[in-house]
């Protein structure tokens, strides 16, 4: 990830995108143990070596959160939700760059499989990386995703993938094991002058 | 100022912009009268048929803020400072935004001609108008302004302009009565596709 110390802050979803693989734990008992996604505990270990400010945010309640969070280096900031405005309203997004004493909005990343959080990344003038086969939209347990056949999974992440350029993001991938070759992306459509 | 319904919100500074010509009023007696700076109040009366949300930010005392904001419509949101960051971070910014409810960044402008607010304001990521004639950077009354030969006006309005544009603004005019044609030209540059 060559390019990736020019990002001023990266922004995490928490279900569906750091732990909790196709974002089912609003629907299981919440003593049910927790999984970080493939690719996210390398990608946070490298963004911390390299000094990139980062925090997970959602809108679940504190102590679910610190369950949920709980396979996550102890260093990663937790944004709770508080008294924001819902998403997609900004609000949850600016909060957590403020939060984190982000000095700029520009270089500022959201990586989320939430269709609400993404959108309000969008409202909040922000990069967006959609996930597709880790978040929601598939929803499907990573045993579930791997059970399926090439052609099933192509089919789900297809769709999961159209829904998510539909609202705008600027990039989709599957799961965080793809991150870094997204964020050389967008520094390279950075360079070349475009904007979120 | 056909296009300007389609702005999200406007952001306005208090001092030397929509108040208190030349910003000097820090350096003045606070019982001083406060005027409104030309053109101030039309473009006021302008945004409120045009339901364009519209807020003031200063890092002014709030007793000050009341004195100055006095001319001003009393519909006019007031955003004070409070324990925001001080600028050039772009916290005083979004959380006036959070403040008057804005739903997406996209098409916010903040207007000033404090070059600390308007670089907390380019930080935010938000369309920035700088002015020049009525801001601190010139520093005149209204009165010593108007009292300028055209050399002279032209030598301070350019220096300024220059320091202005040399912080990265959008856009740069002389006083509020220039702001009407100012927000066609960058609806027209945001039709193209440009992005602050």
């Amino acid at each position: 990830m060559p390019h990736a110390p020019a990002f001023t802050a990266l922004l995490f979803g928490l279900r569906g995108c750091l732990v909790d693989f196709g974002g089912r734990s609003l629907d299981a008992a919440k003593d049910d143990p927790v999984h970080p996604t493939p690719g996210a505990l390398d990608v946070l270990a490298w963004l911390r070596r390299h000094d990139v400010p980062c925090a997970w945010l959602d809108d679940v309640a504190p102590d679910h959160g610190k369950h949920l969070s709980a396979p996550l280096p102890d260093w990663l900031q937790a944004i709770h939700h508080g008294d924001a405005k819902p998403w997609p309203a900004p609000d949850a997004c600016w909060n957590a760059l403020m939060h984190i004493d982000v000095a700029q909005l520009d270089g500022c990343v959201l990586i989320s499989g939430e269709p609400r959080l993404l959108q309000a990344g969008l409202n909040a003038g922000l990069w967006t990386i959609g996930l597709a086969a880790c978040g929601p939209l598939c929803g499907l347990s990573e045993a579930q995703w791997q059970a399926l056949d090439d052609k099933q999974r192509e089919h789900k992440r297809g769709k999961a993938t159209l829904q998510l350029f539909g609202l705008g993001v600027h990039s989709v991938i599957d799961h965080l094991q793809e991150l870094a070759d997204c964020l050389a992306d967008i520094s390279q459509r950075r360079l070349k002058g475009e904007k979120p």
